[in-house]
């Protein structure tokens, strides 16, 4: 009699409560903000993301037709983090992770790409390919002291052998970076492409030069740093840097990302307490729609 | 192995799934917001006020000592409306409430109060007393021409011996009302305490001619229009007024009504897009905390 | 000897009264928004935009030097609406744009645009051709149940006859949308180009194809709702999509459709509540300017 | 046909234009921000100011029953001002207020008051009693340079003569203020409530002491600094002050000055930019409102 | 020639730079905010307290009629902390708090009190006595897992013998909290006035109550969680209690405190990101400015 | 044993206070904001653009690999203006600017760059070439009778020979405007492309037009008008205009002028009061890095 009980199964496409066995996509939320150096906030990522949600669950996707509303997802909820204490986390993190067949996390701060990773090398048994869009490279060997800062992601990745750097890329990178850390990213393989790089060659460029860094075999995993977007488009973000992508750019370019073998994905990094109106709550929900949009495609 | 999966449970004491049978209490928001004459938005109120309740699950209440937490309380998610047909939607409303024994209902506008009391007028076979906290009579008998719109819920109420006038009260009127309508209104039985006088005789003695209006033993119901409150503590709202209650004292108010028979409840006017920080919704959510703690105080 | 009086002639170039007899444009708000399906508030978009276009009243159009705050523009305040019915609603708006020789109507939803194509219609006694930007197709036969909510009203403009089918053209479509009313919008002659399409191929091409489309003779009405545009140039509205359109995008179409024969014109779901520092009330003002100095461009 | 041309006549009691001859009252707004020492942008109150006064039209006030929007009050729009030239914007202030017989002002910062003051001493030929709610005493002899900034209002209106400082009466100072400053004030006459003294004594004592102070037959003037009320109550202003006064207790004082011979009044320092959900333009509203209340009370 | 250097000196009381030996005050910043259990942000609280300062400069106290700004007061700028380590924070600061003679401290959450006092505890030789407003106890054990967490200061300030609890009171508390904890609390001593008893017993008679249980020679620390004042009052908070304290109350109370021998301060749990119009950062300068006025009246 | 004192040298690269003799460059806030027509409150600008530049410090700029964080910058806080008095206050800016060599100042209104370039002039002894980016000509020979505010500035910089207007070329413009004001313009010799031109046009061809009206040898004045930019990328600004440019196409600009003399530049009319979440702060102060990285990068 009574309405849709939104709220056992989540206002959106995200938020559904996991109903029988073998949802092929699990959803999950990671509250951990406590290793940023900016704004802190990131924890209520996941709520809003929901949230925002809701406006994406009624009809299919206007390119691949994908009826996402109806694939098999599952939200699990909220990881538990330990508070105040940044490894602790980080190893609670991996842990939570690790029986996961295919998550799709929301942060939180970038430093839980770390031990999801570390997970999945562990599962997969080799080092993963990564598609990166951020401002910022991520690859210092230290924040303020902090080993394991947001920072510091792809330092240890690249040094724990959880990725293959000659098969990642780097998009929407423009933060300040000394020139030591950038050589290094160079040096270790890594493709970067700039921000005003995006611009000058467009996406479908982008998702060419993605394509063939990657590849079509190699395991991919996909991390999604709101602030590659440019402040305008992702207010709701710890640490903005003007002159970024727009939205339509980063859906230009996933969905020419056809034939990468997607293992995985994160949305990080958003702030919903400098957000504005919901709309980097909304362009984080809307990644993840088009990741699932993207796999779960009729001809797929 | 994964953290409390708070989307299936809800983040606070609301949101909570039906577990099993029999729960004492039934959440369920209301999300109508059609019949408002001023700002609109009330549809997205429950969504926050759900949110809102998070922050008060951990912990007994500090003054009946009630485990609000541990209480049989289940949500039952958003009542179906009709879209763009108001005197529809009342129907709809009723026909939902109808086989619920304890309902606190969150708003919506206040027009969702109506068909409330319609359906627990014909569920207990007699008039309800009524305890009624808002800046506005809602007592006209139309509005711009729409009769069932939030300004005339009460009128219709007593007119449709729902509530009994003489056991009925109102407490922080303030708003511009004709002088026909407050004489209306009085000369039916209803007793008003406005604002100002909230403001000059202090809690216990509002709570204490309420107590003498309402009695021991009438079924009563508890409506509060959040725009009781002034707009310092309720800035998210459709009609705000200044001049209103402070949130402790609406709390000193209900404490104090331990020997009314309470059968029912709601909390509307709530407008999150107006809202700062929260501070409406969470002024929502306190009500009905406060008057769950009261209804499931150890010593009762 | 008093300054001049804004508040009767209005802040800007739109909010002047009646002056005299036979206005060659006339503004109207119509704030009704009982019809939408996620957030609602629109109802206060007229009042919105009217202030922001205080800061388009001095000077020419840089373009074609039209002296917009010079025209004969008369606004004549706001429709009167049904509180709480929505056909009921329609047939008013209908009933008050039926004498009025050139509308530029502010919304409220779109919904609004039903009527005001019926007064056309009958007006002119043939269909229209259609320029719609959007981020929706709003060809849906029906909405939870509501056959007239704002995603359904060009299902019934097609149905009806009010547009012709032939001669209409979406500009920014980007929402989830079965495919089945995707195929039966095309397979009516309706054409689409995506948001993805317009940052493509550029707003030059995107107003050949509208001038294709629509031709030179056929009596041409321009439905402007502001969700076309990105989130981040108009984060005010009540169903956001991200992807779309820059402001600068939909001025350049514009500003291209001078052979176009425009009888009318509407700017829709402005959502003032979702706001920041009026950016989208602006947006939507400027697009009424843009219309104006178009039809009132002195070599035309 | 139409629905009411909200434009034309304002959207609340405020806001109307000029019909026939004689009205009662005039309402003006005074759009000047230039002599103001913290935050700027109080030029945009009256705009702010009238458009949350639409909420006050409909129905008697509660407590006089007078029905203000039924009162004969002329909105004749903004006053002129010299921009970026404080003394002779004063002067233009003046010379326009002249002519107007019983003028209702809408700041704009407090530094308006003085001009008023001076037009109204010119036309009364006496000295005024003056009743001035605000955090700041507004008698210093200058700030940061500037004679005329909106810190010395009363040290020239006491010095020039326009009012009598033995029938002055300050209600709400706690800003931080030089002892010499403070004990000039107290040797001219002024009597000081403080805003602390308000929360001990309360509305009705500081009313009787208002009267006391004022009289029954000196021509009484009302100047309203909108941060007399606490930041909470009203945060859109330039120079908040925390420990404020409620503004129930301000409509608690003003509804007792019912034998003050009120010549005219301002409300001012409304600062839109940093209001939320309008409630600092809804208090300033509601304080017009109740002066009008007062003076067109039926029995009076 | 050019003006007031603000930005070296910092723009109020708060914000300035050391100059020479001995200043009787030192201000720091602690931008630790990684213990706290709901909304996260307070590191950014000093920036906020010292800019919303700068309205404080100018003037006399006007009770004390103290000038605070002409008192010796140095701002040290920010401790440093360990990012995503609590446990080696608290050492951190704790070191960097030991050498300072008079401290007053900006948070930061709660949780930087614990190292403070302990710093406090070791350089005086006694235990200390404690006014401590807050609308939560702060005595939990633990707090989901984390021993060290903003919830648990007072569990460990009482245990390690920093604080005397038979000399230890709080004012404001009001959350949720468990019969468990709020007996441990009591029956090691401590006097607990709820929020509702403030506000029935007023200011005067809780400050004779703090002045009872704290004695005029036991060396006190005041800690001062912005969150006992309402949401009202104070919406930019991680944690707020709706039902709490006005400003002007806590003001009426600090002002009575005169005879208390305080020995440091701290106002922790400012969190810009949720405040609105800085009116949370302006109560918790203002605070700071209260107690420099205490300690530094003429008559002292 | 402190952390650093970040008040006494600024959160970021701005807010540096002068250590030693010589500092390359000069950074001072010029809190003017009398001058304008529309909202008010950019007094507030240079704050919250050192503010902002906090996240600029750490790092090399990643086009030109300049160490901004290392160049010799002094910031000298803010210039004294004349409260309430405009040409005062022009005259006592040109006062405090002409002993400085190389300044960068942060308005503040327009209106500050006339005497900026007064002094520049003077100091010189030579017309400057002018890069000009603007949503405004501001050639208006005088705004609502004003005859020095900030929509004059270039009329008298030309008419008093304070730049060579062969030389000088506006970027971005698109607001309404007089023929004959733009007419008067071109006829001196200045270039304009408007935004629509630059959205055409590309940042490339942009900037070769920009050196080829400027020149190699002239010494040239950066004025940054933020509204230049789309309100999606700056709606902290007074007289915003939709259709601007994108904060990357500024940066694609700013880049290839790497051969200009520049002597000087501002950045004006941020309005932080209408910003959302710093962005417009966040722009104005990297556009100073870009111009900082610009003149320090390692080449030169």
């Amino acid at each position: 009699m009574a309405g849709v009980p939104t709220f056992a199964t989540g206002p959106g496409f995200l938020g559904r409560r996991i109903t029988g066995i073998g949802p092929s996509f699990t959803v999950a939320g990671i509250p951990l903000d406590i290793g940023v150096t900016n704004r802190a906030g990131a924890r209520s990522g996941p709520a809003a993301i929901r949230q925002a949600s809701r406006m994406l669950v009624d009809g299919d996707h206007p390119h691949f037709w994908t009826d996402v509303g109806g694939m098999a997802i599952a939200d699990m909820g909220e990881f538990e983090i330990m508070l105040g204490d940044l490894p602790g986390s980080l190893a609670l993190i991996e842990q939570q992770a690790r029986p996961i067949p295919h998550l799709i996390a929301m942060g939180g701060e970038h430093g839980v790409t770390l031990p999801l990773l570390r997970a999945l090398r562990k599962r997969l048994g080799e080092p993963l390919a990564l598609v990166h869009f951020d401002a910022h490279a991520d690859t210092w060997d230290e924040s303020f002291g902090q080993v394991y800062g947001h920072g510091s992601v792809f330092y240890h990745a690249i040094n724990e052998g959880l990725v293959d750097p000659r098969r990642m890329i780097q998009i929407g990178i423009r933060s300040p970076i000394q020139r030591g850390i950038w050589d290094w990213t160079i040096e270790r393989g890594v493709r970067i492409i700039t921000a005003q790089e995006v611009h000058e060659i467009g996406p479908a460029e982008v998702a060419a030069r993605i394509r063939g860094v990657v590849g079509r075999d190699a395991p991919a995993y996909l991390t999604f740093d709101i602030d590659c977007l440019d402040p305008a488009f992702a207010p709701g973000t710890g640490t903005p840097e003007i002159g970024g992508l727009a939205s339509w750019q980063t859906q230009a370019v996933l969905r020419r990302l056809v034939d990468v073998s997607f293992v995985g994905m994160d949305v990080v990094e958003v702030l919903p307490a400098h957000d504005v109106s919901e709309i980097t709550a909304l362009a984080a929900a809307t990644v993840i729609w088009e990741y699932l949009a993207l796999l779960g495609r009729p001809e797929s």
